[in-house]
């Protein structure tokens, strides 16, 4: 039978140049939540840190480079892989939590929204190519790929570019040691409306879930950690273990809920792009996603990480992972045509989602 | 034929109690983009302000209400309209511009997402109820609607919560004149998918408009007008003279292409719900619209004004005039079931929109 598929026809990413190691972090003075010094040698900081959560390294943007430069720069590529006319684009869905933050200053710019500004350096002039952005978190990018696919189900889109850009390193406290989970980046995907028939390539099902009521503040803004600092000045803020705790409870069932919609079973799925938050949450994730199918092993290679290097950038995490598989760019990772992959993220809000993908 | 249509079962809309009239900016300080002081006597500039707007007075939210306490106020007034359980609502969208920006910083809050913040203060705990916000200028709320109206059309939601709420108070120059413009509110719609005919309630059209080549710095961030400010703290800045000519030139053509998408004809127009940004621009969307059927004569009353005394209160002027006619508070403009409406917006992005409405 043929029906309209929403298919991935381009991706694209834009990982900044400049590396920060875990032993850049070695002489930054780290202090707790109460204010009070962090009295561990530095250099076991930062090994206990690379123990946890698996990070290396993460990147940062130039000092010039905002938000949605990097969101159009990841663009351009994907528009480029996909061959779309950019001026036959329906919709531009920028997914970010902090607009543009200008190096150095402290304020987030949004106005005009991020899409806007994309729309502009692509020079795009039909005007009935929509730009809007979205704040949902690090899922973000996920909801907006869901976004577009109910525009095209609802008939009102046929190509959408969905992009997730983010610039942590200029909302982090740089005296809070969580500040060396998080990084920059973007991602982005050409998406089309496709006629195809039940074997063919496109999104097959979604899930999503927000939980507001006790979580809502596990990622906040808040106040440094720096004893006297200005308490008018918040940055980003993580209630790690609960993060953790919840995520680890929730983001396989999502991730089951979504198979079962499309009716496939664990053993279908070929590799998983998850939220890169920590390595070994993501490995609790899978594995406790056979587990609810009474499976123990996890195949080996089923999860491409890119936390070593790239660090939690954020949105633009799973698209610019995907982005480097896609395109043979990732180690020993492919997809061919007709493979089964799964994205599946956790974030502010808190949020979860996941989307089952057939290449 | 029968057919699922997107209705309005609920409108709520939160104005701020705090009345700052024309006469309260007589001791205010005015200058120039050129940050040369204007020395035009304060009761002239202040005459001259509503000469050019209408606007006589705006609302300010009170210095402990934050733009996600508006939202929540709002909703909760619509929810009860609507008599919908809100643990059955499937989305949580919320339009805002700058998030959360606590009295006196000037830092924009937005994680967690205002409609994670709605959620939790609503009590919803149930998880399928997905909350996000969305970036779109002052058409935000209206773009909620065609999105919401979008996941209800591909089957994905079938009650929903749209939101509008800023509070422009706190990224004005009040240096700048144009901050005279600018005030603060909420409003809220619940919508519902509704089995019914033709002739039913229900959003028969949208149209939608993204100009970002020329214009996308229209309405942007930007420095102070008062000399020597601090370069690093930015607020609101419009172009205004370019926003005027571009909103009438493109604003009329927006509304006819939502009409003519419905087959219906101007003067089958009820009421006109505009964005309130300016009451001579206001009339000359509709005259010019009217102009463009070959009709010069608009009817009297077709068009409720709450620019005298709301001033521009950005993604809320929309659901907020049209939740206080809805319920008879305003004036002699009353709607009755079969009516039809048109909502339209302009703004940031810029963008343009309309939707065209069967009460």
């Amino acid at each position: 039978m043929s029906q309209i598929r929403t298919v991935i026809t381009g991706t694209g990413s834009y990982i900044p140049p400049n590396i920060k190691t875990n032993r850049d972090f070695i002489d930054q003075p780290f202090f707790g939540e109460d204010h009070e010094p962090i009295v561990t040698p530095p250099n076991e900081i930062v090994d206990k840190f690379k123990d946890i959560t698996g990070i290396e390294e993460r990147r940062y943007a130039d000092a010039d480079m905002n938000t949605s430069d990097m969101a159009t720069l990841a663009a351009r590529k994907a528009i480029a892989d996909s061959g779309v006319d950019p001026e036959t684009l329906d919709q531009i869905i920028v997914a970010h939590n902090f607009g543009n933050v200008l190096s150095n200053t402290i304020q987030t710019d949004a106005l005009p929204a991020l899409s806007s500004r994309v729309k502009q350096s692509l020079g795009i002039r039909n005007p009935d190519c929509v730009a809007y952005d979205i704040l949902f978190g690090c899922p973000g990018w996920i909801q907006g790929m869901i976004q577009a696919d109910a525009y095209i189900k609802a008939g009102i889109a046929r190509k959408c570019l969905v992009i997730g850009a983010e610039t942590l390193s200029r909302v982090i406290d740089k005296y809070d040691r969580d500040s060396m989970i998080f990084s920059d980046g973007a991602g982005a995907t050409v998406i089309e409306a496709v006629e195809g028939d039940e074997t063919g390539s496109g999104i097959l099902a979604a899930s999503v879930q927000s939980h507001c009521v006790d979580e809502a503040f596990y990622l906040s803004y808040g106040k440094s950690n720096f004893p006297g600092a200005d308490p008018d000045v918040r940055y980003m803020k993580m209630k790690g273990r609960k993060v953790y705790e919840y995520a680890i409870r929730n983001v396989p069932l999502a991730m089951k809920a979504c198979l079962d919609k499309c009716g496939l079973h664990v053993t279908d799925v070929k590799k998983f792009f998850l939220h890169q938050a920590n390595e070994k949450m993501d490995e609790g994730f899978v594995k406790a996603l056979y587990k609810l199918y009474g499976l123990r092993d996890v195949p080996t290679d089923i999860m491409p990480m890119s936390i070593h290097k790239f660090g939690n950038s954020s949105v633009a995490t799973i698209p610019t992972l995907y982005d480097l598989v896609k395109h043979e760019c990732f180690g020993s990772h492919e997809l061919e045509p007709g493979d089964i992959v799964m994205f599946a993220s956790v974030g502010a809000g808190m949020n979860i989602n996941a989307i089952c993908y057939r290449v």
